[in-house]
């Protein structure tokens, strides 16, 4: 047992450290006047993104999420967990080392199981950050805390899939340089619970597919990345886009979540840390009833339970990464089932302790809290609400005493 | 003790409820759609808005919140107190009834403390609806939870006063229709802690006033209201505008915030109502593993402290609404204090819950959910963050037992 | 809808008042003492309880909890309930005025359900506090919180019933003066589930009762009352001793435990309020890292905290008790349920508090604030655990909104 | 990173686990009865407790806590931590490994500052199990939680000192083997305010010493261990038995409790898992309302917190171990306050989870769940309440901010 990063690590955080502070910090609310100046904030991309990509390319901080050495960084989920924090204390960040989701989960379905016919067309482009790309599963009509409800459809015709259905929570799908949907849909309804789901490739502009609307958060439109709801009309793809195979829906998606949990978490736990940065610099510049808030005891505690419940969530993410590297997701099935109960909470618990020291700046928009709050609580749905992840550590906890 | 209402406040609720059912939510959703239809969402006020105007006026649903018999419906706080938690149900709700704040307490202070001529004025065109106003007393510089920190100025010069200072989250300051504003500053640094503040009546288009922005909560630009960020640069207004008298703004905003607080409460209750209301609903619409959401024991329990926590909010509220008929705003201070902290809370707490319930759509605006919850956020720290409640109630509880 | 007590009540709470401070307050260690310097804990009762008791006869103060003007004080539950509030204050209170568990429910049940000849022999007794009874109702076999899993037999032979089973928590069982109990079990388990059980009444003394044990509360013996473990084997008692009738036993249960809960959770809030009291006496006379405890902002947060939550539950159960006394138990049902989980869980909030506040003489028995905590505690589970009053609650509020 | 025990830590983990089943277990109740046999609780220790004893240190389970080769077992605290959570299990776990506070504290005071001579007199006896000791740190008349507020003198008088003061919480005082107090008091108040004080040893049978009563934990007596109130009334004892030298006391505490915080919160997370294995086996043996208790999805999520909260306390608990070993005591600080933070609350959350599952059977002592509770519940307040370590840790995250 040994508790230090890896001086691989530690040298890598440091170079993401001062890309952050030189280069991202310093240039959000650049990205934020960019994108107002737009016609609209979905038209395009403030320019000051494609900078920031280039720098972070030739500094060689691209594809650090991608474990597989022939496409990307080949780090662990463990190496890469702590560089993974420090690009989510901004909201930009992510995208700047070419490391935001969907891309990431997407490219390593690509990586994993794509052919090489799919990987040169799809793979390529989103590893060199030219395209973007959406992840087409929730739908509007089921509770799709229980993945066997999904009722989209995908049916072999000939040669050809066609696919219908209504998706929404398609994040990415607003952005003008997405290209591709993975899609989950049914193959056969017949098949074993588990061999019902497959997941194809759909170009986005093939004809039947329409992005009804953009969905907001909290209020915010996450331009120019956004949420799409899109219908998919007797969409008609060649059967060279189904991944893996029929009926593999659900084993991909399974091996999928892993890793994105883990990146998900790591996110909101950087963009815990900032927010404790942030509350601890504020309490310490305003006064209020003759001293400074910071020496309110109030506040102290707020401090202390933050620093607390960061240091635990950030223990038990790393120890979820170590089994996944170690003894494989399925071993880890837990710890990633505990983590995404655990990340979101609490940082939804540290922003709001942030938001509440600012006054009513916090709500505003002069600072992150409020933004970061909002995608915070999202977490606590995406990728299955808490109450379907403490399900599953409960039963695997009784399962140890039944007879 | 009795804990039924009067028939007289049944009476009302009936009506009330009526307008509500008929009129007011059914046009919620149009009420967006034609904000979205204009040039901007600041452009100008939808249609719709004037039309549930008129018909509450009509139905003498109008200015209930005035306990003055001559100006207002002549109610007790207890009597409008559930009237308002019914208006709270909906965002749209308060001002088709013309109670909304910051309107209310701005009406109450000049049927209180204003001149003839202010009465005449500003009074009148706010009973009537035809004019909106905003409150300027929160400073973006200085910790405005401590409400000694005021920093801006009116100087008298000569039979008029200059008023300088930047102010911030000035509601309603984004309408169109807004005219008005009550400004608080001091007129006298060196007069003992309580006498140095005035407020003043500025309308809003003299020279050197300046709304520089307006700020999101949370995403939300509250439209075509909104919160201002103005800048009172030299501004001169003849000496008649100062409400009551030099040194009387700390006791105005302490009759001020009496009943604003109960108003604010009772609205929150009501948005929760409405919120436990559609969680309800939904989950006995929804499937999961294989049963409906509601037959799920931690639904369930979501449930129950909802309705827990409701009851005694409501209970706590009306008791403050009570106590300031019968012993005065004075000897309620501590059940005022009390409420301002309860009743955010548990709204955050209920509508948290709904938006899990609903799933994604929860964090959308397919539902009000989020920008109720938007809204109530913003209550933890409007009129006073939870924690200076908190030490007033504690400091009036420790007295009691001081030797 | 008014929030003052009446004059009545006002009257009697001031003499109650009196009667703790004088007489109650003063010899609470006495009764320890004398307690402990019997024999045994077991083997009679402290000679001051029975001066107290004389004393508010005299004054009147006794079976102030009984709504029958025939044998008791006559109030209502609105009424007595802030005057139990006062008795629960002291552990040792209750009984002073004869108004406690589990003898109040025994007698209420006597007074509403019993025959002529069961008044005469136990009722009169019981009123005069002669003698006293326990409640033999949960088994350790089974999950009492359902109470159809009950096991026990009561079958009839020619004009006697024998009894069998075994039964703990029947609180009072340790008593010298215990002289009954009130049993409950099958006559007919093939009858409709809530008339397979019947309430007999069972002479402690009857050959086949035995008190194997007597149970501890997280240490505490509660001696001389104390929780007692009891077999019933064989036991044959007249057929005259059952209440009301075969088949009545769950339909009594539900008119006993009415009332009942009131006095419970009344019985908290004063525990709960002398919780307060001395906490908020201890941080004033307590320094640490160089100013009172009381100066701590942690600590005003506690007292605030708790003040908050002890109105609101106070509210809540006058509020039930109001609805019983106007509509009736049924009606009441969900605010019954609503008062059961709030009351025990904010007396353990603020005396947890307090506690902590006394540092480690919290924990000891240098103030009762670690026993009533105890006490406390068990009524999160004694009539009903908080998760089944919970389902209650939801199933009520579910069902308004189930087509 | 690595987050597996070493192979030597796994092997120890083997060896006690068995013991725990084989020994401990199976023998509580026994070590119970015998206690009870006895003319009073306080008179003599369990024969039992010898046994288990012996057949420890015959296995080489002896004096694993002291990381000094020469005495102990030479384990490493994070070596050690592991072992000390099996050991915490159980109540009676601790002494039989000779690993039970207070002695561990005060052995590895004496190996780390004793003299030889008091190394000969006391700890090899300590380390032999053949005596036990206390440690006199707390006052009644002052607030403990800050340690400048001691009160008791230790004044020099030719070669001998002369010691007054009233100490209790003085754990082990009532074990009829307890020869020693490690007391703490200043030698010289008028010295910089962490040189004033000093320890020194003090035969529990020296003229002037009297442990006055035995101070009960909620309800306990904790027999025959006990936390003693002692009175030291001009108690003499050669300079000889001063530790380390004068004005040394407060620089031996902060080393005493690093690794006895440790100790403790393992012990703590020990208990929290013997609990939750045995809610997990509760709820699964049990039925209510036509199904297992175990099926109830609350019951569920009291488990899954159950799960997450242990794990992420463990990780804490272990890091600082780590770190302590690493980087030391100091630089271990901030982790050290965070978990006497985080593993009492943790488990009496957990505790408190199966106390309720276990229904009324749970606050009796037919299970350990109270009992620990009740330990649980001290440790808030024993080396310093909860509040003082998250003063702590704020003040430290500040200062990371301070210009």
């Amino acid at each position: 047992m040994n508790f230090d990063y890896s001086e691989k690590v530690k040298s890598f955080q440091e170079k993401v450290t001062s890309f952050m502070d030189e280069h991202v910090y310093p240039n959000e609310s650049l990205y934020e006047a960019q994108l107002n100046e737009q016609d609209s904030r979905w038209s395009g991309i403030p320019p000051i993104m494609d900078e920031l990509k280039s720098r972070a390319k030739e500094q060689g901080l691209w594809n650090l999420f991608l474990p597989d050495h022939t496409y990307g960084a080949g780090l662990t989920n463990l190496e890469y967990a702590p560089l993974c924090e420090l690009m989510g204390r901004s909201l930009i960040g992510p995208e700047v080392f070419n490391c935001s989701a969907p891309d990431t989960g997407n490219m390593e379905v690509l990586a994993r199981y794509g052919s090489d016919e799919q990987k040169k067309e799809w793979l390529r482009p989103l590893l060199n950050g030219e395209i973007r790309s959406c992840f087409s599963m929730t739908e509007p009509e089921v509770a799709s805390s229980d993945a066997t409800n999904i009722q989209s459809q995908i049916q072999r015709d000939g040669n050809e899939y066609v696919i219908n259905g209504r998706k929404w929570w398609s994040s990415g799908a607003g952005d003008p340089r997405c290209r591709l949907a993975i899609f989950m849909g049914k193959t056969n309804p017949d098949a074993p619970r588990h061999e019902q789901q497959s997941m194809i490739l759909v170009p986005l502009d093939t004809e039947g597919v329409t992005v009804n609307r953009m969905l907001p958060v909290f209020g915010y439109d996450h331009a120019p990345h956004g949420h799409g709801e899109i219908d998919f009309k007797n969409v008609r793809v060649p059967d060279s886009q189904i991944i893996w195979g029929e009926g593999k829906g659900f084993a991909i998606a399974q091996g999928r979540l892993g890793p994105g949990r883990i990146h998900h978490c790591m996110r909101l736990i950087g963009a815990a840390e900032r927010a404790l940065e942030e509350l601890c610099k504020r309490v310490q510049s305003r006064e209020a009833f003759h001293k400074p808030l910071a020496d309110q005891g109030v506040i102290r505690e707020w401090i202390a339970d933050s620093r607390i419940e960061l240091e635990q969530a950030r223990l038990l993410t790393l120890k979820a990464a170590y089994k996944m590297d170690t003894v494989g997701n399925k071993q880890a099935k837990t710890e990633i089932a505990m983590i995404k109960v655990v990340a979101p909470n609490m940082a939804l618990k540290v922003l709001d302790r942030a938001i509440q020291a600012h006054g009513a700046a916090g709500v505003s928009n002069d600072f992150t809290l409020a933004a970061q709050w909002a995608n915070a609580r999202t977490l606590r749905l995406a990728d299955g609400p808490d109450e379907v992840h403490r399900r599953q550590v409960a039963k695997l906890e009784l399962s140890k005493y039944k007879e």
